[in-house]
């Protein structure tokens, strides 16, 4: 999660909202990515899928079944989505998103029925620092 | 719908499941794409996620407001959030998807009191053809 956080910050730096993701296999970092929509004139281009997308690149496969993503905000329904597509094993995130999130806000993708594909879940990691970097992006454009 | 179909029947001809995506801009085509997850290493690579990125490419903007998608098949969670996060005016979709579909299935996504952009819908157009592909590619894999 150090990393992600550390990819939030570069977010932030770029004036984007302070997200970071990172896929990891085995220990090992496969994929690190900030939030940057705005930055490369991309809708999709949050930091859970620019992450996914490069560890599919990566490893030349479009299913990460033995990748676990850490990131640094509750995943929305796109990126929930997303995750469950790429057959990520474990998730680990930090802060809540009471607006946007679709684990364990709005739609609650992963437990509605028709999802294909579950990752085990671990909410609240590094969220306090997360929300931290959130507040004050969000704080200085007031 | 006839472009998104075609590169629905492109997207079979490649191996991929057919879904074809088309954005439409005051009448002109912005992007089109078909469905190609496997072919690019890319969990993410769905018919409408190429196209909304392909569109904001050539527009220069991470939001398109005044275009609409066009898509053979229900939007999943994963695209029924990026079109949410692209300002997309009006969505035009073929077939139910009654697996994967979020629109009038599973997370029903833009029906959320969470959601933040929902687009006119306009659900069956060209619907018989697009399953039609749909049935035939399956049918062919078993």
């Amino acid at each position: 999660m150090r990393a992600a956080l550390d990819a939030a910050r570069a977010a932030a730096a770029a004036g984007e909202v302070p997200v970071g993701a990172v896929v990891v296999r085995g220990g090992e970092v496969i994929a690190v990515a900030a939030n940057a929509p705005r930055t490369l004139c991309d809708p999709t281009a949050h930091a859970e899928i620019l992450a996914l997308r490069a560890a599919a690149t990566a490893l030349a496969r479009d299913r990460l079944e033995d990748c676990d993503l850490w990131v640094t905000l509750e995943p929305c329904a796109m990126c929930a989505g997303a995750i469950a597509h790429a057959r990520i094993a474990r998730l680990y995130y930090g802060a809540d998103d009471m607006k946007g999130g679709a684990v364990e806000h709005g739609p609650r993708f992963f437990a509605q029925p028709t999802c294909h594909h579950r990752p085990e879940l671990f909410a609240g990691i590094g969220a306090t620092e997360a929300a931290a970097l959130l507040r004050a992006f969000f704080a200085a454009r007031r």
